[in-house]
């Protein structure tokens, strides 16, 4: 029997509302994107279409910065959750491709050191989030703990705005380049290996949720957690927006120069 | 100024309990595996001497499996509060060791699997861990509590045990292969591997707690967690010995066929 069959039968004997058929909850998941996916933010369109200055395309970086570096904690605290030795051997190539691994591999959060450096911002700075938005760290550090503490399968569901990165990524790269002087296809690196990590993560997750999740009630959960996370990314560019783009930046944040 | 500088400074203004010098502070850690490792336990010396019937092994071999299996959890829970890149990049090592990486690299469990397999039993069992000793759960997952919970720096003195585990794996490796009929080289692999990994990782967190504990406070709650570790395997033997020995196997455990 599948997983829904079974769900069905299980909502049935309890009384409850039935589980969505697969396809349905596919597309309800995919659904999210267009509706609330970061990439329908004003402070994205400016960024790839040219209008943000270097300080504040540093601010967006600098930002940006301690969410890529939460990433792996977010996934370790995924792993660390985990019995099942599969799961955790898929889970932990995130870790490595964000982290790299010793010796020599760099990864995801070295690349985009490169785009901070390239954007002539401090390295130790970046690192330390100092300058960071008080807004940014709450949000990101909500991230780590909703996959710490909620049920696996939501856990794992809060990662598919993957789904939807792709696009973003192609957006970023393309208008970027075009756009600023300050920015070149060296430092455009993290997002050119993300259009092929990402994909590959992402169907991972989606096929782990829509067999994991029998029940409606666990697949609204991992619905939400789509949501969730589309949040904790709409939360960053706004607060860049408030700081940066109307001018109202936050005590002890990063100032640009110019 | 050097990290026991700087502590012996701190504690001369608090008018605290001065930090041990570093020879000291690592001669006490050391000093722990004589006074409580689970080498000096009657159930290792049974098993390395060729004591025990291959019911007794089985026992051993499946319980032990639930420690192996639960490391890499403990690892990531580490690794879920690391800010620091390089000490994840380190510390992502020690669950590549235990689960492998994605597609072909086994790692350590499926070792240990290799070597429960050619004791006659069957994976998926061992596996689900329901004949495992709740004493055994118990303690294991008491470590990968502590490891979530504790300071990072005890959190890195726990693994220290490794510091006492070449010579047990040593001891295994010859005493099983001579006494019994049942242990050939292939099921041995596990140990083999181990005798390079553990001391490269023991090296690692040795050198971190000894520049990161810089209070004897610290230092005290460093050596603590070395005793802690040991009593978490320690209390496996007991409850192997307690069921397996003296025979009072508790309800739902794994009963030998011999």
């Amino acid at each position: 029997m599948n997983p829904v069959s079974v769900g069905k039968k299980l909502a049935e004997l309890r009384g409850d509302e039935a589980p969505m058929p697969v396809a349905e909850f596919e597309a309800a998941i995919r659904a999210v994107g267009p509706e609330r996916y970061h990439d329908l933010h004003p402070f994205h369109h400016m960024l790839h279409g040219g209008k943000l200055n270097k300080g504040q395309v540093q601010a967006w970086a600098l930002n940006r910065f301690c969410y890529q570096s939460a990433v792996p904690r977010k996934d370790a605290a995924l792993i660390s959750r985990v019995y099942d030795r599969e799961l955790r051997r898929e889970w932990t190539h995130r870790i490595l491709d964000h982290d790299g691994l010793l010796p020599d591999e760099e990864g995801g959060i070295e690349r985009w050191l490169v785009l901070t450096d390239g954007l002539g911002l401090d390295r130790e700075y970046v690192i330390s989030r100092r300058g960071a938005l008080p807004a940014t760290v709450f949000a990101v550090e909500a991230y780590v703990t909703f996959v710490r503490e909620q049920p696996l399968t939501i856990a794992v569901a809060s990662s598919l705005t993957e789904l939807f990165a792709p696009k973003i990524h192609k957006e970023r790269i393309a208008g970027m380049l075009e756009n600023y002087n300050f920015i070149d296809d060296k430092v455009m690196a993290y997002f050119k290996r993300r259009l092929t990590q990402a994909p590959r993560d992402a169907d991972f997750a989606l096929n782990y949720i829509l067999e994991n999740a029998r029940t409606r009630d666990e697949q609204q959960a991992c619905i939400d957690a789509v949501r969730f996370k589309c949040n904790v990314l709409w939360v960053q560019l706004d607060a860049l927006y408030h700081a940066y783009v109307d001018g109202h930046i936050p005590p002890g944040a990063f100032r640009p120069e110019n």
